[in-house]
Parts: structure tokens; sequence; C-alpha cells
């Protein structure tokens, strides 16, 4: 996962043109991936959209599978710098209510973009030919999801907040409430199923209750 | 969803040598549509496997899309008829829980197949291209699975088993309970991610005890 991460903090300091040259080929490259697939996607076209020579490209990402490395990397760091963050100031359960409402709900309106929808579609697509870029979607993806919440839970079971056999499984578990029936709804029927601001409220609160129910401490009940 | 079906079932009688052709070409298709992708599959290549002229093909289906039709409700079908059944003789909580232990069981056994797995990355992929693959396989498998449980969750209401606002969001948390977490790994990290009988055991538990705990009528606790 590190890897394209790597490439861009070391090579330049922020805002030189050598940067920005860069931020232009990944832009291009993600555009023409989730036009045209991994497979079909030309890293003359990628040069062409972000005016560069192919030359540059290939001086800044040596392949086309680090290219697509970048890009993944790039639109899963973004989502996930907006849903995760320190660990919640929660003291009690209407707190803690409050701030799983907002978790999911951010989860949502970040991950059910027809950017990330299409990234998935893609990935999933390559993950034969391509298992490393199916690897990588998941640990930016639901495997990151999955170890920030059950750091999260294991410290809201030392409050006695919550009570869990295993904290990763009682995260698997929140996030597929929240994501499993809209994530599938997209997969299969398309962008048109993306739900709406007021669905996403009605469905994160569902999900909150019965997460709740679970695992809610008995002191807090 | 109900094409192919009235194909087989108009044409001909069980096990007429035409029926036994159809089914040679829907056995042929579903392996070569499963190697090759949907946009890369070849009726001249299925009439081969199949050990049929492609005009014998075409008189059975009248198009590549008609053919993968067939192939989703044949693999669908099968899979549905494993876990779905009549309504469960259930009358206590003891029985519930083994009723709902079983069913997991069941569908993650059934689901969780290489087949269907690939068959689901194939669809996922073409989802943008050829919609009407992707809603059939949806009303096959999630859409029809909610549904079934729906109904049988009104009448576990009925018999104050369980308490519930609304029967299909309870059903799709079932649902995303069992399936979300293994389905997303193997989309994304293969079928040697599959999980064995014994993490199947496991993961159905844990979803069960979940799902109870939101919803089993308070008068069987």
């Amino acid at each position: 996962m590190s890897a394209p991460e790597t490439v861009v903090e070391a090579n330049q300091a922020p805002g030189t043109r050598s940067e920005r040259k860069q931020a232009a080929i990944v832009a291009a490259a993600a555009a023409v991936f989730l036009d045209t697939g991994y497979a079909g996607a030309s890293m003359d076209e990628i040069a062409l959209r972000s005016g560069v020579s192919k030359q540059t490209v290939y001086k800044h990402f040596t392949s086309k599978e680090a290219l697509f490395t970048a890009v993944i990397s790039q639109m899963m760091g973004a989502a996930a710098a907006t849903v995760h963050h320190d660990l919640p100031q929660v003291e009690n359960s209407e707190e803690l209510k409050a701030y799983l409402l907002d978790y999911g709900k951010r989860l949502l309106t970040v991950a059910l973009t027809p950017g990330l929808m299409q990234l998935r579609r893609l990935v999933i697509a390559e993950a034969q030919r391509f298992p490393s870029l199916a690897r990588q979607l998941y640990s930016g993806g639901a495997g990151r999801a999955l170890e920030v919440m059950a750091t999260v839970f294991e410290s809201l079971a030392d409050k006695k907040l919550l009570v869990l056999d295993d904290p990763l499984v009682a995260a698997a578990q929140l996030n597929w409430l929240l994501m499993g029936d809209p994530v599938n709804r997209v997969m299969m029927l398309g962008n048109d199923a993306i739900p709406t601001p007021a669905e996403i409220k009605r469905h994160v609160a569902a999900a909150i209750a019965t997460f709740l129910a679970a695992y809610l401490h008995p002191d807090q009940r």
C-alpha cells in the first residue's frame, strides 16, 4: 500500500513543478482507468490527457500497475481521511450513539460515490488477472476500516460502553450492517441506486440500532 | 428473470433429446462465460464445447444475452433451491436459533463457491455495459433472499418470536451480517479467501447472535 505514497513523498517538496506534473498524471490516469478499465487503459492516452510526454509518465511511474496503485492510494486515501479520525471523545451511551451515527453517515457518503464505486467494479473485474490491485483496494478500504474501528471499539470496551468478545468481528459486523446492502445494490443496479442523504440517514439509524442492541454495555441500557 | 425458465419449460418434456441439448449448451456456456467474461465469450466456442452446431445454439437461444440469462438463472436457481424452503417449523427461541444457524450455514456454503463468486465478478465487471445481466443476478440473489426472508420474519413476528419494525430491513441486516465480510474478501482477495466450513460456522454464529440480540422477542429472552 505504501509504495506510491513513498514515491510522492520522497521525490518532491509540495508544490514543485514535478509534483504538480505527478498529480496531473494521477488525475488523468484515474479518469482513463475508470473510463476504459485497467486492461484497456493506455499509457499514451494517460500522457495525452495529463499534458506530459509518455517519457515523463514513465519517469514518475515505472509501470501501468505502479500508476494504478497510485490512483487507488490517492482515491482511497482521500476517502479514508474523511472517515477515520482520532479516538472519539465518547463518555456515555448518548454520545456513543451520536458518534456511530455520524461515522456511518460519513462512511456511506464518502464510499458510495460514482468514482469509488467504479473503482471497485474495475478492481473486482481485474482481481483474477491482477490480484495485487484488488489486495490494495481491500487493504485501503474494508481492511483499514475494520482495523481502525476495532481499535476504537477496544477503547470503548475499556470505558465500559461496549461489551465484545472480538473487536474485529464487531467491527466487521458494523461495517457490513452499514455497507452491505447499499454497496451490493450499486454494484448490481448501477449508480442510480446510490442512496440519497435521507435514505442514508434511515439506513444508518437502523444499522446502529442493531449494532447497539448487540454490543452496548448493560450498564448503559 | 423468467424468460429462460419459460423457454426450458415450454419447449420440451423432461429428458427429450432437445432438452438434453439445451442443458449441454447452458453448461458449456457457463464454462465459457466464467472463463472468458461476457464480452470475450463467443457463440462459436460455446457451440464447439457443447457439441452442437452454432445454428442449434441459436435455435435454443436467440442471442448471447439470452444464453447468459439462462446461465444466471440456472446457477442461481440451483443455489436458491438449496437455501430457500417453506416457512420453518419454529415455535421457540431454541428452534429459532437452530433454524437461523442452519440457514446461515447453507447460504454461505452455497453462495461462496468459485463458480458463483466468478459469476458475481463477471456480472459486476459488465454491469455498466449490460445492466440487465446484473439486475437479473440481483433479483435472483440478494433480492430474492431478502424477500423470502422478510416473509419468514413476518410469520416469526406473528408467533411473537421476533419483534421488527420493517421485515425487509431486518432481512437485509441478517443477509449482510452473514454475507458482507466473506463475499467482500473473496471479491478482493480471490477464491483462496473462501472460508472453510469451520470458519463459516464461527462467522455464522457471531452473525446470528447479533441479529437475535436486536430482534428476538422480549418474551423469549
